[in-house]
């Protein structure tokens, strides 16, 4: 594609590296800049810059966070004895929505991957470790809520062979099955046979 | 969707401005960001701002251009007595990468729409007018690349009337059609019709 301006295309450039953002894409958004009021862009830019430059991470659960101690981790109300570890700070936002969950998470930032390069150093395997040992922890339960593929269900296994070693601590891990809505004839083998294997019994 | 940090909110919420980016794109693309280095966002938020306060158009065909006048304009070699008027920098774009049209460009900024409050004067019709009008212009063919739409067509209809007291400059519309690779049986009956009773003549 050939540009009438190197200002668009260096825009385009970066937008296009953005995931998901092809030159299509990148120059559609560009042109809405262009058209949309100064302000837009430039608001845009700063909320970036500023997003990147001055975020952090809570010292506890490695959480986006403002300030030194995320929100959940410093809210006394929440239940600090049940720690649900996610990879990726989208899922706390996924489970937070869903309004049914009360304890506190730990964050990896990311999960085991040998053909991406990522080793259990990479991960917050052992900060965890770390917060359960502390003589303050007071950590009953640990929830593996990781997404079930290969690498997830090989980072949960490494997880609850380093976890099991704490006595008195339950591991879970997110219940599989059939999803709400959700076709039996739909559901693909492997799925449909666990939720038969490990199915619920109703109370009476 | 509640996000542990304000800094996150922002940018999620001035990313969600762009078109065709909701809240979930958003923060995949703000959370690509915080995971890339932090020159990635700099870059990024950097060539956005650039390109939109230093971005100048062509005084002549309103084309985008980093000088006064475009690189097509300043183009001795191309075709000045070729007007091809477009609604969009993109429709620009996309016939240069056809690589068939050595003429020159107006780019009106859009077509007339009366639902989204565009008028005729809001479009570049005034300053097309008053470049064939010039004493020294050569315009001798004017194509109307106007996108087949409603809107279109009505730009198309007002820009025809318009230019019809030029004495010795063709108007041209570009063809309609069955698009090349395209199978007749699905072509709409609009454009099949308009393919019959406009079919081009082969050369012997």
């Amino acid at each position: 594609m050939e540009f009438p301006s190197k200002l668009i295309e260096n825009a385009v450039g970066e937008l296009s590296k953005l995931p998901g953002v092809g030159k299509k894409t990148a120059l559609r958004l560009a042109l809405h800049l262009l058209k949309a009021e100064a302000d837009t862009t430039a608001t845009l830019a700063e909320a970036l810059a500023k997003m990147r430059f001055e975020i952090r991470y809570c010292d506890t659960c490695h959480n986006i966070s403002d300030t030194p101690e995320c929100t959940i981790c410093a809210n006394k109300l929440r239940d600090h004895s049940t720690v649900c570890v996610v990879s990726d700070i989208r899922d706390v936002i996924a489970i937070e929505n869903t309004g049914q969950y009360k304890g506190t998470y730990h964050v990896l930032g990311g999960v085991i991957s040998p053909i991406e390069g990522v080793g259990p150093s990479d991960l917050q395997i052992d900060s965890l470790v770390a917060r359960m040992g502390a003589p303050e922890s007071e950590v009953k339960e640990v929830i593996l809520a990781i997404s079930p593929t290969m690498e997830g269900d090989t980072t949960a296994f490494f997880l609850s062979r380093k976890l099991r070693d704490f006595e008195g601590v339950h591991i879970s891990t997110i219940a599989r099955g059939i999803p709400m809505g959700g076709e039996l004839e739909y559901a693909d083998e492997i799925t449909l046979g666990r939720s038969i294997v490990e199915r619920q019994r109703q109370a009476r």
